[in-house]
Parts: C-alpha cells; structure tokens; sequence
C-alpha cells in the first residue's frame, strides 16, 4: 500500500532525496565518514552551503541586494529574532493577524519592543467564512520599521497572496509556502521560513534579508541569532545543523530538477483544486475560508456533521492517508500538500473522501 | 582500509548506531514515513523524547531537582542563553577563563550584561607549557549570580577535572566533556552541551538545570532560548531538531548498553594514555599542557620540527586516520576521541605515530 503523509510539518520529503540520503549515509563524497560526522568547515561541505545558497538564489530568483542565512531555530526563532536585530532605539512595528501563527509572531515581539496589531480576518457569525481584508497602509498609522504578516496560515489554511502596498519594510513568515511558486521577492524586507515544510527537515531557518535592513538599530541580541554576524561569517557563524542544511541542498538541487517553482505552481494548484473541489462537491464537508484565500499548502476541512469525524479519520488511516487530524487548537482536518506530495497523493485522498461520502451520507441541512 | 575520523565536531558517530539508523531510515516503526516527516507532538515521537530525557537522567545519574532540556542551537546559543536566563536586574556574573571557549562564553554574556573574568591559565615563558590555577572563589569578589567555567577546552586540549568550590551556583560548559565519564551533578546550577561531540550531530543543546535556578530574574530572552517555557513545555514549546534529538536518543541507549559511564571513563583513560605516551616517549612530539590537565578528549600536540607537520598529516590522511588538523587558530594537530572513538582508533593512530617517528626522525634539541 502506498502511504501518503499529510503533516503539516515535520512533513513529507521527496522519496527521490530520502533514498539518495539513505544510500549515501554512512559514507558521503568518498570521505569514508557521513555528512554528519566531518567538519562544518571542511572544504566538502563549505561547497555543500555554497551550493545551496545558489539554488535558493535560482529558484527563487532572489536579487543581488539580499541575503541568504541559514539560521538556527525555527520559525518562532525568527519571531525574535525580527524584533531584536530591527527594534533598537524605541523602534516600534506594525503586525497584521490572520491567524495563530501571525498572531504568536506579535506576541513574541512583544517581548522586545512596543508592537501594534491589526485583524485582517473578518469571520461571518452566520456560516464562520472567515474573509481577508487588507488594511490601507499608509504612513500615518504610524512610524514604524517594519510590517509583519503571514502569507499562508498552516492552521486555519488561510493563504494572502496579494502584495502589500507599505511604506515600510514588509517581513513575511512563509514557512509554509516559500518555495510553492514563483516569488517577487524585491516586495520584501525579509522573508523567513522554518524549514520542515517545504524545504526539509526541523532544525533551521531559511532567512532572505535585504541588505538595508541591516542598518536598522538592533536590540542586543544573541550572536547566533544576529542577522548581521550571521550574514558577515555566511551562516557558519557556529556549527550550523548540517544534516538539516545537506538535506535542504538536495531538495533546492530536486526542485531544480523538476522544472523549477513554475513546476511546483501548477502541481500545488492541481492538488488544491482537487480537493477543494471533492470538499464543495460534497455535502459531507465543508471548508470555512473565502475561496479567494484558500491555502493551497493546508486545506482544512471538517465533516458537516461532526460525529463522522474519527470515522473519517479511521478510513484515511486505514487507506494509507496519514496525519489529516486538524491542529490540536481547532480540531477538524487538515491536508497539508507541500511541495514533496505528489498528484496522486491528492486524487488519493479525494478517491476516500467520495468514498466515504457515499457510504456515510449526510442529511442536507433544512 | 578501517577509516578513524578524529574530527573535534561534528564528530565520528557509533557504527553500530549509524547502521541500525540507515536501516529506518525510509521507515521507523512502521510508520510509512521517516522519523523525520512526522510531528513532533505524535505519540511515537513523544515517547522518543521521554525515552532519551529518562536515559540522560540514567547515564548522569541526574538528581529529581534538576530539568533535562533540548535547545536550539549549539553551545553559543547557551552563552546568550545563560546571561539572558540569568542577569536580570543589574546581575554580574563570574568568568573563569581557561581557552578559547571561556572567552567567548564570557565575550558574548558582555552583550548583554556586566561580567567579570578571571584567568586560570599561566603559560611557561620557556616550555610554553600551560598550567591551570583555581582561584579561591570567596564571597568577597562579587555578588555574582553564577561563575562560569570550561571544563574542556577542546581547541588547547585542557581539562579541568577539579570540582569548584564557589559561594555562587557552577555553570559549566561541557560541550566536549559531557558523557565521558560519571559526573557529579549536584556540584553544578547549570551544565550544558552542543550536540555534536559525545551525544549526536549537531542540532542542539542538552541543558542540565537545576529548578530553583529558574528563579533568578531574566533579561528579554526569545522563547525558544527561555529556560523556563522550554522546561514548561517538556521542549517542543516548538519543533525541536527531531532528528538530531532521534540519533541522541539512540546514542544514549548505545552507551547504557555498552556499560554506561563507567565504561566510557576507562576506555577513554586508556586511549588518552596510548596517545599521551606516544607523545611524551618521542622526540618528534610535543604537548603542551601540564600532565594534570591534559585533556581525554581532545588531545593536541605539535610536530617538534614544525616543518614535518604536513607531512605526518598527509601520512595520517593517508593511513585513513583523519581530521587531525589542529584548530585553524592554534595550528599543529589535535586527535579528538570522543566515546564513539574505539580504543583501535587510538592503537591505529599511536602506530602511525611511531611509524612517522622512525622514518622522520628529530635531532635532540640542544
């Protein structure tokens, strides 16, 4: 039976990379030692970190302005980390909400500096569809050094792909949907992303740092998670966590080799198109997001009648479609399709969704 | 040809533990997945971290009143973390200086705090041969929080076995030190280690605490550097590195297996002692670290005549001994022998010694 993992982070990784790395495990590039066991300064893997900092620049068409760090830490890392390198000297900044992760990167620069938040979401009381609405963002809401907001929300699977139009720096938490599709990335500051979605395994983050944003006053901060120490030593500041890094290399050299973000656009919509439509189609579940900011990475969905919950849960399981159980926080179910599922895994899932629509029916509600 | 690799970290894991871990690799306990696409808050995975926490408190013989930690980073990050778990309130703090490391440790605490540091090292004008000195730490120095010791400098190859006796709460930094032989813990407020010498690859950092140091008023820290959210969260307050936590937690059950501390403690007296006495039995040797300091772990030693050190480290590389460059900022070579290091390792490398010694040999200095 083929198992198809819908976590939504630590997540699937391309069967492809995960064998490469397996039969290369015990001894790498002939070194008679794993990737694991030399040094983070040895020649081999300096190339290794080279490398993958050109294929990020590649894929992601980044310009000559910015800068690539891989940094310790996940994403709640970098919820500090923004606040510490760019909030010295009584700086203060804007946070839009949009759901929990958005909301949590406010609360942890709270801890740092003063921080002013605005909701995006506006949730009907009547059906729950929760709608995105941009706020106008003009200077004199106040003076800020940055705004932050979250792209693509894994838990609500709330995704905003327009671009801010800010007279402030915008700094983007895309953890969950960095490398999904082509990206303009001069519209950013600075955008980060842990790295267990699409990039790889727990361990790191991915920062893009414009150059300019380097001047901006720091609070003190630790040296491992100061942007301007980690960009002037190229992210081997301290031990970097290498396999975390070596197996990200191998998923920027596959994204490469399957055509590239373009590639992964047009599959990630296929897969979201697809179980959309098997959730709209269908009386038996329902998704609670405007169809204009559906999350192609996490399509959340709950069975109508609640009670065919864990029943529903229990035929995945046991059709080989795992993790699909909601976040802790808001129950439900959750599909999270990043870049390493393929098609099949979509049409296998909407295939166990028909199916158990059929012989579990729901009642149209009067 | 048998390959040892004597690199200081990232550092030669156990065979035995990098087989069984190539073999799940694509599968671990009939998930369908790796251990490294699953959540870290899945049930597996949980009882993974309860398992490795559990077998840390065995080997060390940890008292009740201590938390076992998993943090981001390496041990820098716990330079920043210490001082900004600890210095609150205009807190001082106390450095002992010993290498390289316990500078740093004390560099980066200064960013955030006043720091006070003493040196223990006296070097011999002549022999260039360095000797530790405690000093009596009495109340009448300071009102200090904490001092903060090295116990292994892994870059000058010195170690200091003595307890301290200090008015104020020990913290130590034993990155290089930790598992290698049974510890007193009750003697320390803090301990704490990078990963990637004797527990794993590197990801993390294991911080041993005592509670009632997670009194003492902190600076802004970012949560994930938080002592007391990570206590408070059993260490996934975020996704920790799953799988450099998964290698640790298996390299823990290897050394319970393999007779635990105790065991480790002889075999790396007696590795230490072959290599030591290949050094002091020959003119083509030289250490430079009085005999009661000299560390286990990483033993450093320069070639007499300076202009046959390539040439022994091209016949080491040749002889599949490897990484026994010196650290680029002292030079010469350093044999690092942590626990997965096989006393034939030692044999292997104290032969090749000799080998060099007779075919290379060095005037008596007049």
């Amino acid at each position: 039976m083929t198992v198809y993992n819908f976590s939504a982070g630590p997540a699937m990784l391309p069967p492809a990379v995960m064998q490469e790395a397996q039969q290369e495990f015990l001894d790498w590039q002939q070194q008679g030692a794993s990737v694991m066991e030399i040094s983070h300064r040895s020649a081999p893997f300096l190339a290794l970190m080279q490398q993958a900092e050109h294929d990020v620049r590649a894929l992601l068409n980044v310009p000559h302005d910015y800068d690539v760090l891989f940094m310790h830490g996940g994403a709640r890392g970098q919820f500090a980390a923004i606040a510490q390198n760019f909030l010295g000297d009584g700086g203060q900044a804007l946070y839009l909400q949009s759901g929990l992760w958005s909301t949590m990167a406010a609360d942890e620069a709270k801890r740092f500096a003063e921080v002013v938040t605005m909701d995006m979401v506006q949730t009907c009381s009547k059906t729950h569809i929760k709608q995105v609405v941009l706020p106008a963002l003009t200077a004199d809401l106040g003076d800020f050094r940055y705004v932050h907001y979250c792209p693509n929300e894994t838990l609500e699977g709330l995704s905003i792909d327009d671009e801010l139009d800010s007279p402030w720096p915008v700094i983007a938490d895309m953890t969950s949907c960095l490398f999904e599709r082509p990206l303009n990335i001069s519209q950013f500051g600075l955008i980060y992303a842990g790295a267990q979605k699409n990039i790889g395994i727990a361990g790191f983050a991915l920062v893009i740092v414009r150059r300019d944003m380097l001047q901006l006053p720091p609070l003190p901060v630790a040296s491992i998670m100061d942007y301007r120490i980690t960009a002037a030593h190229h992210s081997i500041y301290n031990t970097p966590t290498t396999y975390a890094v070596y197996l990200a290399a191998k998923i920027f050299q596959w994204m490469l080799a399957q055509g590239g973000l373009a590639y992964f656009a047009d599959v990630n919509q296929r897969k979201a198109e697809l179980v959309y439509a098997a959730i709209d189609t269908s009386l038996c579940y329902r998704n609670q997001v405007a169809t204009t900011h559906r999350s192609r990475m996490n399509v959340t969905f709950q069975l109508t009648d609640p009670r065919q919950q864990s029943a529903f849960l229990a035929a995945a399981e046991k059709a080989g479609l795992k993790a699909l159980t909601g976040h802790r926080l808001v129950g439900g179910c959750r599909a999270s399709m990043y870049n390493a599922m393929p098609l099949e895994g979509a049409e296998a899932l909407v295939d166990l969704m028909r199916h158990f629509a059929q012989t579990n029916p729901t009642e149209p509600v009067a």
